[in-house]
């Protein structure tokens, strides 16, 4: 390792969202930060890319300021290409991503723009991970989370993060001393139930909004959900090889 | 099974893309076909939901047709969520998704709208496959892959499709007589090396479009590229499980 790591900072709510000012603040302790981040919004966009569209990078930072920060007109993940591609002269030695207002455990984790930012960047060989805050409130309390984001991070510089993989961490909304400690998890078995709230537009026409109620039917004890409940850090390791092995012996049973 | 299976059809290439037509001809020699695809092109958008914004579904087929079509404001994903919880009154027996116009093997199954919408159907516990044809071009021959499709969907329908996985099915640009049959497989490891395009607008801004080199670094002979490129339909097992289980005991280790 080197004296001082380079460390891409990006997150899904947005450049100016509280989250990502805290996770710059920690990471700014530990290394060289860059930040390249949405100008607005993108949460819900997966691992949406923009393939159809033109983007926009723009520097916000000032020419002598510690921490070199740009906005751009995409998506997490176009963010994280547009930073390893045109931004930065060398490999990230990590990414991360957050903190999301907002929790992303369990199912979650493939509807989150901030995860599939951390994603992208593990797909293009950078350690990375997501962290994300069980508060959806713009004025939530980061402070908790400092220490253990720290602690989190650098652990991931000094171990090599199992080939393959990210980490997803979700911080559970509590008093610092209330946190009991982090747990290594797999992600629970749970989805959300859907119920589209439909209304009529001035002119006449239906529209929906997206809601739901969010369903954990697994009663396992080594889930994300199941430390969250019970004041635990998670931490969860994310594969992007979607194959599902252990089926392939079954497909070739088929007649095919 | 009963006589007549309920199909939702969907793609991301929006409903009046050609290879969407090609699916919704063979789905409806096997059951009874209902259609919820979006109104534009939404490639690239992974599993992207609206969540900021509120959506649109309008009816158009006419009221005597025998195939009901709605098109939808929103992402593929939206449109799998919407046809569950609006339109349909139980849940269909198949979900599929394309006939995307180029291919979604290997990485690119994480950033299709196509394949996300397979996995969002998935995830509500229907089984589910999303077909892909190595061709671009928007008049591509579909042609050649009815057969295989029709096959591979009556296998689905006729065995219980592995839990948690759906399928991701992808066919070679090649004459039906040409093609040596189905391969299941697993997901190559391979990468998008990216290359922005980088312009100036007409008011002398800068901006990108996002390209690039598709690179398999993965020799395995048990791949969809691999697959692909010998003449074979490739079948990939996908799960939405994205927990990195082996990596569990390695993180045990770690000092958190």
């Amino acid at each position: 390792m080197k004296n001082k790591p380079l460390i891409l900072v990006t997150n899904d709510d947005g450049i100016t969202a509280p989250g990502i000012r805290t996770l710059i603040e920690v990471m700014s302790e530990i290394g060289t930060v860059v930040v390249v981040a949405p100008d607005s919004p993108q949460s819900g966009m997966g691992h949406a890319i923009t393939v159809n569209n033109t983007l926009y990078l723009d520097k916000v930072s000032k020419e002598d300021a510690e921490i070199t920060e740009y906005n751009c007109s995409g998506t997490p993940v176009d963010c994280v290409k547009l930073a390893v591609n045109e931004i930065l002269k060398q490999k990230p030695d990590l990414c991360v991503s957050g903190i999301n207002h907002g929790s992303n455990s369990s199912i979650n984790v493939i509807y989150s723009g901030t995860m599939s930012a951390a994603v992208e960047a593990g797909i293009e060989g950078i350690p990375a991970i997501g962290f994300s805050l069980a508060d959806y409130n713009w004025n939530a309390d980061f402070e908790p989370t400092k220490p253990f984001i720290k602690k989190i991070a650098l652990e991931v510089l000094n171990k090599k993060i199992p080939e393959g993989t990210i980490l997803n961490v979700n911080f559970p909304k509590l008093k610092f001393e209330e946190i009991k400690g982090i747990k290594i998890c797999r992600q629970a078995k749970a989805y959300w139930m859907e119920k589209f709230d439909k209304r009529k537009s001035p002119f006449g026409k239906d529209y929906y909004w997206l809601t739901g109620e969010f369903i954990n039917q697994d009663k396992g004890q080594d889930t994300d959900e199941y430390a969250l409940a019970n004041g635990y850090v998670s931490v969860v390791p994310v594969q992007f090889d979607m194959t599902a092995h252990h089926a392939i012996q079954t497909l070739n049973t088929w007649d095919l």
